[in-house]
């Protein structure tokens, strides 16, 4: 099926869209961040799923927004669950990605934006309202702005997986099974690094990195990070090599080659 | 041994001086962060211990700056090693701790910068360019400058194990051994998070964290760390519950309480 083309006058309104909601989300997210008396309640019963009073807040903000800049799209968010739209187009939100991290003063959690239709993602924001960073993709644009200015976005040349850099949220996520594919990746890297949540998409699309890979993901971890590093040049699919917005086993990397370089370890 | 007093002239002096030495840092670190031609060397022959041209011209930076403001003091650096002095004080200089994540484009990396007599720190500041933040303790003041505006630092107030966040380098860094002992801790807390480098460090000064624990670490890792905490309230030894400053296994705690609690754990 191909997509319908995006008119640049609904772009321009989607990407203005986009950007109120990532302005919106910020004070609500920092008036929290590193304040001594944030309370997590959990949501599992099972293990600690954190949820704060400032995922809540910066979920219903982005809401309120869409209601009034564009009632006519749909809402997914991890919070308050889904609202139908009429326009075929639906917002996938994650309020404050890595709460565990934002619980504990990091600044590697951010706000996830996405936009997408039924074949997937349209565009997506990567935000970090503590640093000041927005990571960008889709819709003809991919860039950053932050500390060091506005950036073009562009994942890395293809290397050996034996030079890479992987990044993933292991060993705090997944399976033993899924530990066991990832650490045969792991163990042909140079260098692997954890715990860093949605920063390490965006550090992938900002070419520092060369792959990122998780289990467990729900459509809102990924919506928005997939559209930024897909316009950075990037490809995110699952362990098995298919679509990766559904969430599931995810596996991001900066170029073909080093794609199908670890998917063959993972699949092992 | 009693420590012989600093004067207020002195502190001030002191004060100026390793601000000095972060300013002069910040430009060279940020100079190369990111940067798609930054290449690293490897110092471990059994590994991969990294320096960068930015770890060396940093540390060179500052201790020019030190042989123009404080002469007569000792320096030791992980990168140019052991400098004699006449006055009893040396500055120890981390000029990027956490090389991994500054190659992976983390703001999770550092410059160390501490001051310690023979008896261990007097201060430290903990310094993270691309942020803009800079955590300092020491002579009487700990506090935190940042995208927050300037504000004290202190550790958090003692809660049950069961119920804090502990951060580390884990799984990257120690023997079977260690990991096991830190293992035994983690499986206590309510939360475990890795790879911050010397960021964890900072949080647990800023009362975001409960402790920090860590193995195989060397002086210039430590000194300014502990100066940080030891102001902001918190505690830092070795496992045995030792002084810390030479290095080796560390750790960190908001309070004596939980600095018990964890111990206990590890030397079980």
């Amino acid at each position: 099926m191909v997509r319908a083309p995006i008119s640049p006058a609904t772009a321009a309104d989607l990407w203005r869209t986009a950007h109120a909601l990532a302005d919106v989300a910020r004070p609500v997210t920092l008036a929290s961040f590193r304040q001594p008396d944030l309370q997590a309640d959990n949501k599992d019963a099972n293990g600690f799923d954190p949820v704060t009073v400032a995922d809540r807040a910066a979920e219903a903000a982005m809401r309120d927004t869409l209601a009034r800049l564009r009632p006519q799209d749909a809402v997914l968010g991890e919070e308050a669950g889904a609202t139908p739209g009429t326009s075929g187009l639906t917002w996938v939100l994650d309020p404050i990605d890595g709460t565990r991290a934002y619980l504990s003063g990091t600044p590697t959690w951010g706000v996830l934006i996405g936009l997408a239709d039924a074949q997937g993602p349209i565009l997506g924001i990567v935000d970090q309202p503590f640093i000041g960073e927005r990571f960008c993709g889709g819709l003809g644009t991919a860039h950053v702005t932050g500390p060091q200015g506005k950036q073009r976005l562009a994942t890395r040349p293809a290397r050996a997986l034996s030079q890479s850099v992987v990044f993933t949220t292991f060993p705090e996520i997944g399976t033993h099974a899924e530990r066991q594919a990832f650490e045969r990746v792991s163990a042909q890297a140079r260098l692997t690094r954890y715990g860093m949540d949605c920063y390490a998409y965006a550090l992938l699309a900002s070419g520092q990195i060369d792959l990122v890979i998780e289990a467990g993901l729900h459509s809102y971890d990924v919506m928005a990070p997939i559209a930024v590093i897909e316009a950075a040049g990037g490809i995110v699919t699952n362990w098995q090599g298919g679509p990766a917005h559904h969430g599931g086993q995810v596996i991001a990397a900066a170029n073909a080659s080093v794609h199908a370089e670890a998917l063959a370890f993972l699949a092992r």
